[in-house]
């Protein structure tokens, strides 16, 4: 069922408050890189973007959070895209058009991001912060998998939650990880694109057992693959058995 | 090749900086529990442990790091089962082997440990130093499995780091998994037997592509599980082909 649309802010109010935070994370970046985080305080982040300190502190819960500006927006526009999933969706690729918009942010202003991946680097509050709100979206994907694992499986659900889990930081360590290859080569290429073919690979190597029963949306009817020892057949069970049967048994044949 | 044994510290010195790491930590858990943790200083911890506030900083960077003390040990501890490793085992298997040390840091004291998870719960500075200080055993594991995948798998390897990242996430994510639970139940139960559950799950579940083309350990020679629209097949190429093709003849029929 879809969402009911909800009353938006006021765009102006939303638009100001966007701007609010935009402006201090660009003071607070600043003033990190040129004169150090430790030396830095909050009374300049809010000098230097023209508000009070209690302006800072409406935005930010503290100094280190505000070269950050966007994650609770991002995770919100994340529920959303989760919420608004339509049925016959993969729930993995729900989750990965969900990450997606995470790293749409940092490709927004790859500058920025570059800027802000090299403060995290050298500073480890920052970095921690940082790997702290990414832990946020590893959660809210865990809670959406256990909330869609397919009944259909008829499986004992015990280990859900485990594989939930599993599978939420697959997708966020394989954002994660393209994401910081695209910062440290300057933010050069088109990251989505590398997103996306991490997720093709992952679900080639890790899929098969995710999602609980579905067949995942890019299974050909019938794959082998043989490395070293082992040979691993997946096929749809409405493919055809002898078209299988004669797939497997060349691949082991050859093996 | 082995690593040459390391000269120890003397073992009393060993022993003094354990103790007082443990007694700056438990003066903070108890201050963070009585009085709250923004109102406790870090002149406060030390001086409930009896200790100057610069031995503090010798052991603890921060307020927040001083319920954490065994973190910097582990980390150690980790890195030395990953070396130790002997060639044969799968490298999945080392790391399994490294992430249940963490676990028995947890285990070694579970009223300790379900305290101090309270407090994290509670306060999210804490959490997000835990988190940071887990993402240190996930970096370890992504460079050890990157270094160790098989190159008799002769397959193209640009997406190896890749692979890495997202296996060393899942094996870290199976233990906060179990962990969380256990210290949910208030550190009650076998969780060392619950970890070794967790991974035999996931290996069932995910294992078929980890590891670069050495069979895991635990694997049969052939199985095949069908999960409503999709067949999977897993089989050792030295099992007979016969008996593989009956096996999963048999399955594609029942499916």
């Amino acid at each position: 069922m879809a969402q009911p649309v909800k009353p938006a802010r006021t765009s102006s109010a939303t638009a100001q408050r966007h701007r609010v935070r935009q402006d201090l994370a660009a003071a607070a970046m600043h003033l990190f890189a040129s004169q150090g985080y430790e030396a830095t305080t909050v009374d300049e982040i809010a000098a230097a973007a023209g508000v009070a300190r209690r302006t800072f502190f409406r935005h930010f819960r503290s100094k280190e959070e505000a070269i950050f500006p966007d994650h609770d927006d991002t995770l919100v526009r994340v529920g959303e895209v989760l919420e608004s999933a339509e049925p016959h969706e993969h729930p993995l690729d729900t989750v990965c058009r969900g990450i997606t918009e995470v790293l749409r942010m940092y490709a927004e202003a790859p500058e920025v991001s570059v800027e802000r991946y090299r403060l995290t680097r050298e500073i480890p509050i920052l970095r921690e912060r940082e790997i702290a709100s990414v832990a946020r979206y590893e959660r809210l994907f865990t809670r959406y998998l256990l909330g869609h694992f397919d009944e259909s499986a008829h499986r004992d659900g015990d280990d859900d939650p485990l594989l939930a889990e599993v599978a939420a930081s697959a997708v966020v360590a394989a954002h994660n990880h393209v994401l910081r290859r695209w910062l440290r080569a300057g933010g050069k290429g088109d990251v989505e694109a590398q997103l996306d073919h991490a997720f093709v690979v992952i679900k080639d190597t890790f899929g098969t057992g995710i999602g609980g029963g579905r067949a995942l949306p890019a299974a050909p009817p019938a794959t082998v693959s043989t490395t070293g020892e082992v040979v691993i057949a997946v096929a749809r069970t409405n493919a055809s058995p002898a078209e299988v049967m004669r797939t497997i048994e060349k691949a082991l044949k050859g093996a």
